[in-house]
């Protein structure tokens, strides 16, 4: 049978199964080691950063804010940024708000919601905290490749992070 | 002063802030490229896993499992294999044990503990959602680089891995 014909009128169904190949060896390695790379990776920086008292998660927060206008945001625009779901993103700020290192304000004149802000202290933390995450990013990733290799990464993975920017933006 | 110095007697301090430089924008788009695909790629495959009612972790599991000898394997190794705390592996065994997906059973004569057991409907379970996983993998991640690209990342990748398998390894 011929695998890419799926849409006769015998078989109208299709046939998954038949239609995808498996992946060949040299694809299930890449595969694998992005897996392995993006897992182990994200295991190591948690746990640096753990002296600080911080989740990996948190420490996002802090250096997204800290970027913003008056180190400010609408959680509807922090929930984009930092690819989160509202409800999550929620129950993250309150544990940071817990913590001293933002603040949830209302908008004045603005009905669509709340802004998370950077507090003193979220900002001292950010700035305390940076200088340590940057030396984990170099010692176990940067650091690691070639400057031919970053460019060559950049560029084959930027056109696949915009492909799935625009799936999660439908979603 | 001299960035590079800092074991001198009148600053016996190091100071990482000054030590490690921040990235480039060169390394700053490479790392935040490699962030977003990470993070969008998990999301998107846990998306198109729900339909069969399975987490991604749950299929890893799976996965692992069906490859092992005798479908089953010490929740130790099986804890190595997905790179995931025990007790964190415990509470997800628990779940795909109630969903009938695997087994846990003691080993004869074998006081170093548990197996995980993947069950008839967990093998069965695997082979039905797989097409459909390599199908998101593909459409999502290795279709869209070249061979060159594919073998590049891998070469860059793979030392990487290592590391990082080392440093989990140790703690």
């Amino acid at each position: 049978m011929d695998t890419h014909t799926i849409d006769t009128a015998d078989d109208p169904e299709p046939r998954p199964e038949e239609e995808t190949p498996w992946l060949t060896a040299r694809e299930q390695r890449m595969w694998r080691a992005h897996l392995e790379v993006a897992k182990l990776l994200e295991y190591q920086l948690s746990r640096e950063l753990q002296p600080h008292n911080l989740a990996i998660n948190d420490y996002e927060i802090l250096v997204v804010l800290s970027e913003a206008p008056d180190h400010r945001m609408r959680m509807t625009d922090l929930a984009t940024a930092t690819l989160q779901s509202k409800s999550r993103l929620s129950h993250q700020i309150t544990r940071m708000e817990n913590a001293g290192l933002v603040l949830r304000q209302e908008c004045p004149g603005d009905r669509r919601g709340l802004y998370a802000h950077l507090t003193e202290q979220g900002w001292e933390t950010m700035q305390r905290v940076a200088p340590d995450h940057v030396r984990s990013v170099r010692a176990h990733f940067i650091d690691r490749f070639t400057p031919e290799q970053l460019d060559a990464i950049y560029e084959a993975l930027a056109p696949v992070a915009e492909h799935l920017r625009g799936l999660r933006g439908r979603s």
